[in-house]
């Protein structure tokens, strides 16, 4: 068994007892039971506050002492002066994973905030407790519908992205993207760290992609030994933050990180295998392709369009990201010039608009016998598809087309960029849900984005892991 | 009267022959006659087709020749083949602009198809007629509820954009944004040209920014006049593709247009007091950025954040773009200290959410007293607002926070970022598009890309444009 096995107690624990829940529910009281309640957690709940005795319909019990024993964890909502006395009193319970939520401790302005943090992480080692945080939003597993979150309507969803994160951003959507199947805050990261959940999560076979967001580490060597195996087993997406000088200033200030030199980070990320995003969108946009697939046979890209300028600028972003925007072979060529004017220039990136409205064939049969010949094409790896949302109006649908293609070529990557808004009463958003459904077809904001991501596909299916 | 005034007639035109409109109309029919329909256009529409009487419920014609005289515009959906004898019988009915739709010319692999195109040029420059396209989607213009677009639903918007494109991709939505409030798509650019539409939009009160698309230009010294003369009037955003090798072989062959070494562009880009966008996001952040303002007092950006995380990833993003999150003065963090925990750090970025949830008062009020304190600061001269979704459900609604907060310093741009997606039935969406009806509040989908739409307003802001 894994050594940091531990951290299951942390996203699946089979009862968790809530330290310092408050009496007030409802709007504006972010309250953790009726958030983890909401969320239709399963587990057994134990909510501690001496001035109740019920919260929700849920017993209450007025102090630690009065628990039952046998608790898996511990979740403390509570004022920073008393966290001591309350980890030596779950110590005291057996309790042996303790999430402190309270802010206050290395994160605070005063000495005596890290001395706190300090005396708790003392209190553990002692009692073998492990902890998350302090100054962190907690936990949350889509798997068990399980959340700590004071925030009620978290979107939790069963995807296979494990989140590891120094902040609670990342425990809300980004975009319109989910990011958490399974996801662990670590806040000021006093005692679990980014090290212990990339090795849980690189052997949990729900996690296929980890997304990590990390300020800083404190133990580089544990870190860069984690890192390497975990990305030898799945891809590692990371955006750190703190880059620049001020901000890796407040970083320290934020969690208590040690921040270094972006340049080392940006050098050991490369020796670890990682794949480092720049941006917020370039993380989601990683997270969704990883999540999808991660592999592709070659840097061979086919780009249809509707457009012969947006093609243009997906042809500059593939070069730009190391991708070959390939000649199409002659047979393509000359089977989709079938039907279309001779004049016309049946190449990669294909306008298909053209060649589609000179068809004899239904506008939909159409779409759908050049994008078949299209994908067919040998050289052609993944492709980027520039199409609109109406298209799920006309017959087979946009969705049923795309299906259709990507089962014939489940080793080429298919990314869809509806982005053109010609939206004729489909919703995009809806759109983009029922294809991501088919677990077929990946969907993307802008062809651009798109490339990069792809760019980034190659390098992790060349990269030699094991 | 400017020597472009004749683009109006593109633009606004009171009466348009529609030439070759086919009597198929409904879904899959992209028939321009139903589109104009429907978009509400209230000029004189006079359709051409010899075998029909009528089509939705407007009197046909069966030739040019048959047109009463004096029509201001005509669009020409017809084969190349014919484009001659059509712009011929045009000139004999007096009509002096025309748009070609469609395609086969120097877009086409042919030599033929460059000929046809000098052919028709010809004819037009004998005639004193002024041609937008070939290959064209053609023009709009919201605020006359006009388009010649062959798609029926486009999002037209009387919004202060002015666009130049050399593809009807962006007559669509970019993302979320709708890209026109005026717009030509000039296609290969046989006659009128970027230089000509800069110089008309440079003037039309109704436009505060031009976004031009761009893959080459025909006529350098041309473009480099007009570009400086127009971005000395107004924020002229541009996205130059055909970047890369492959790609700008492609766009030759696309438009027919020359194009150079993307350095030399850059130059004159720069030169010219052009901003340049590096991808459709920043294209679509920028246009709707400098479509609110096109001025800040200074470099100085104020951080609200819910999370310690993002603030720091916001404050990379500015420091890379060249801003500079300032320092609080004493005043403002004894102001915010106030309620809040002694060792609570009140800094920029500011997490608010301790400072809130410490403070005394109910929510809605307290985020809008330490926002308005903030915001207060004199170094501050724009702010990025990492907010959430769901504050909207709060009271005051987040809508009313933000409106009552810009009002008070009307001359600090704010950006909102709500992508944390604690939704709590608030449709994201929705919330963008009431605070953007305010006229106050911009919204983005991340931070990161706030500052860098900032950066470059502050970069326009201290040009030297008399």
């Amino acid at each position: 068994m894994s050594k940091v096995s531990y951290i299951k107690s942390f996203l699946e624990p089979r009862s968790v007892a809530m330290i310092g829940v408050s009496r007030k529910t409802g709007a504006e009281s972010f309250n953790i039971l009726e958030s983890i309640q909401h969320q239709g957690f399963k587990g057994k709940l134990y909510p501690v506050n001496p001035y109740a005795d019920e919260i929700l319909g849920i017993k209450v019990y007025s102090s630690i002492r009065e628990l039952p024993d046998g608790i898996e964890l511990a979740v403390m909502v509570t004022p920073r002066k008393k966290a001591a006395k309350i980890v030596k009193e779950c110590a005291q319970k057996g309790i042996k994973a303790i999430v402190i939520v309270g802010q206050g401790f290395a994160d605070a302005t005063d000495q005596k905030g890290k001395n706190l943090q300090n005396e708790i992480v003392e209190i553990a080692r002692q009692n073998n407790i492990r902890i998350v945080g302090p100054n962190t939003i907690g936990t949350a597993n889509a798997f068990v519908d399980f959340t700590l979150s004071f925030a009620k309507q978290f979107a939790l969803d069963k995807i296979p992205v494990g989140l590891i994160s120094q902040s609670g951003l990342f425990f809300g959507q980004i975009n319109e993207l989910v990011m958490i199947g399974k996801g662990i805050d670590l806040g000021n990261g006093c005692d679990v760290d980014v090290a212990d959940c990339l090795e849980y999560f690189a052997t949990d076979p729900d996690i296929k992609v980890i997304a990590l967001h990390i300020e800083g580490v404190k133990d580089g060597r544990k870190f860069v030994r984690a890192a390497l195996s975990a990305s030898r087993k799945k891809p590692v997406v990371v955006l750190k933050t703190g880059r620049q000088a001020n901000a890796a200033s407040a970083a320290q200030s934020h969690t208590g990180s040690i921040i270094g030199n972006d340049d080392i980070y940006d050098a050991a990320f490369k020796q670890c295998g990682l794949i480092r995003a720049e941006t917020i969108d370039e993380m989601s946009d990683l997270v969704k392709l990883f999540s999808y697939t991660s592999e592709i046979k070659g840097r061979g890209i086919g780009i249809v369009t509707l457009s012969g300028g947006v093609g243009i600028l997906t042809m500059d972003a593939c070069e730009k990201n190391g991708l070959d925007v390939v000649k199409l072979s002659r047979q393509t060529k000359e089977k989709i010039t079938n039907s279309a004017p001779k004049w016309l220039d049946i190449a990669n990136p294909l306008d298909i608009w053209p060649a589609v409205m000179t068809s004899k064939l239904p506008l939909g049969e159409a779409f759908e016998k050049h994008l078949l010949t299209f994908m067919g094409d040998p050289k052609i790896n993944a492709a980027i598809m520039i199409l609109a949302a109406w298209m799920e109006k006309i017959t087979p649908s946009l969705t049923e087309i795309l299906v259709k293609v990507a089962k014939a070529h489940p080793e080429k990557p298919m990314i869809l960029c509806p982005y053109e808004g010609w939206v004729y009463d489909v919703d995009r958003r809806d759109l983009e849900k029922k294809l991501h459904k088919t677990g077929k077809i990946l969907v993307l904001p802008a062809s651009d984005r798109a490339a990069r991501a792809l760019g980034h596909l190659a390098g992790y299916s060349e990269s030699d892991r094991k």
